[in-house]
């Protein structure tokens, strides 16, 4: 017997994916630094479209990826997420329903279109991404359900959305909720230049206590604690939270957190194709073993075996279930 | 100097493709005959489409494929289709044009969606797809822009929109406008279930004189000309047409026409994925070489050699330039 539904519930953007090959000219033209993630009005997403190369569409959006990857794994997940009424909304809600992951929020009414990220993939297998949130943006704390946070064995936040009001003030709500009904909270920080626009509000979400689980990579861990020295920006953030996990690219992960220290080399993966959500496979794997109470280096292997699978192939979602990497 | 605008135009489906993983389950659920198309209502397709897993979307279409190919390829290629006034449509003309290719056929307005072909791909790389042709079934006459045809060294017409009154008379006259300019008429059996329904008129149309080159497969030659012995029914065929090009699948493809028969082997793919497109991109290497004056032998090379590069990747259409296979 469960006494919960969910392993996981994440509140996140709602997003489908634009995924184009492209060569480094094209970032050079558009003063786009490599890796990056910036955030594009519906003008400017309009612009660089037209500049892209053929593509192709699949659902994106960085917890949603997460939620996705943890169905794929086998665990129970739900995603909460604004789209509109439109034809990418019915995508984005096919695609992460068709995946086995809860997803019950209403399309929004009206003309905001949902929100979309165009990926530009070079030769290299890295991800240049740029976002325009649309719906979004228009997340409200009402499409939070109190009862189905209080179901779900972990809350899981993106920084991405720490953007805009609506979002924030209901990610925020969220968190209570589910400390009110004594689940943990993770969030991830998701992006350098989120933490760039954001660092005194993350400072003190960090340390208000809010935060019991904290995801980063390297650069994200750097920046928020200002530190240089990883290990020194490991230990102060792992003085406000039960657990910090931080990945290290190619070098693999470390989690640091209730008297331990544990970290997993990377695991090869079958190709390199584009490393869009590597970090949310990641994620996906991790909190999908600790939800199921398996050791912090196990969960750490199963974070790092479902980001090798997400990066053989084009977009963010793994292609196919990961149920054989779950297995004990 | 060329006295042509383009290589080849092609009229179509303008459809954009939902592409899933399924198993084999899946489509004995559904009665399908593996590796089949058939053609759904809009119900019909949302019925499927809720019942398929998580998808990636691509524009597709088998003549604009073929376009798209040519393009690839380094030819000049336009394409005449009807898309709607929405999200999907966007991404069609999107995807067309950054590939290179000529499209100007204005969106239907009002509430009639751009058409979609939900295809499930099975394990073995085999494609079933169910096509909903939305506003492709609209295509009308007034589309079609005579000065255009006469400016393309080929024009190409798919069976596949024979289904519809509106866009079969559009493709008859454009026929009509090409002969009128003296370029010949290139024509694709598309599907056995399209000879199913249109065998008399197929029969018709061969016999006039309106088709120079006829594509199909060896059940397409079988089934239009009605000899189970392929040679037969390919001599048959060729006696109607200036060239009959037949593909065999892995057996490879034969040209026969002009006092010539040749014949060239399947080129074996980098991986076998997903066949969607390998008739398409045959077609569209086949056509380029056959534009650009190559010889029969050469031509059918390039059309083995496009198809291998589509198959080895999920979606209909070439991810990146294919200007190397197109060197002399």
């Amino acid at each position: 017997m469960h006494d919960t539904d969910y392993d996981v519930l994440a509140i996140g953007d709602a997003v489908v994916d634009v995924i184009a090959p492209t060569d480094d000219a094209l970032l050079a033209e558009e003063g786009l630094r490599k890796g990056s993630m910036r955030v594009l009005d519906r003008d400017g997403a309009e612009r660089l479209y037209e500049r892209m190369g053929p593509a192709q569409e699949m659902s994106g959006g960085s917890a949603a990826n997460s939620m996705a990857g943890i169905a794929a794994l086998g665990g129970r997940a739900a995603f909460v997420g604004q789209i509109g009424s439109d034809q990418l909304g019915t995508i984005f809600a096919h695609d992460i329903r068709a995946q086995g992951v809860a997803f019950d929020t209403p399309a929004l009414d009206g003309d905001v279109t949902t929100g979309r990220c165009l990926i530009l993939v070079t030769p290299d297998a890295q991800r240049t991404m740029n976002t325009y949130r649309g719906a979004s943006e228009h997340l409200s704390v009402d499409a939070i359900d109190p009862a189905q946070v209080a179901k779900a064995a972990i809350l899981y936040l993106e920084a991405y959305l720490w953007d805009h009001d609506a979002p924030r003030v209901a990610m925020k709500k969220a968190a209570d909720m589910a400390h009110d009904a004594s689940r943990p909270v993770a969030f991830t920080l998701s992006d350098i230049a989120c933490i760039g626009r954001h660092r005194p509000d993350f400072v003190e979400l960090v340390g208000s206590g809010r935060i019991d689980i904290l995801f980063g990579n390297e650069d994200e861990a750097r920046a928020l604690a200002r530190h240089d020295d990883l290990d020194d920006a490991i230990a102060a953030l792992a003085g406000h939270v039960d657990l910090c996990v931080i990945t290290r690219g190619a070098d693999g992960a470390i989690a640091v957190g209730r008297g331990e220290r544990v970290a997993v080399p990377a695991v090869p993966p079958r190709a390199l194709v584009d490393t869009t959500g590597a970090g949310d496979l990641f994620a996906a794997g991790f909190l999908a073993g600790h939800a199921w109470g398996r050791p912090l280096e196990a969960s750490l292997a199963l974070g790092a075996a479902a980001a090798a699978e997400v990066i053989a192939d084009y977009g963010a979602r793994p292609l196919g279930q990961l149920r054989h990497l779950a297995a004990d």
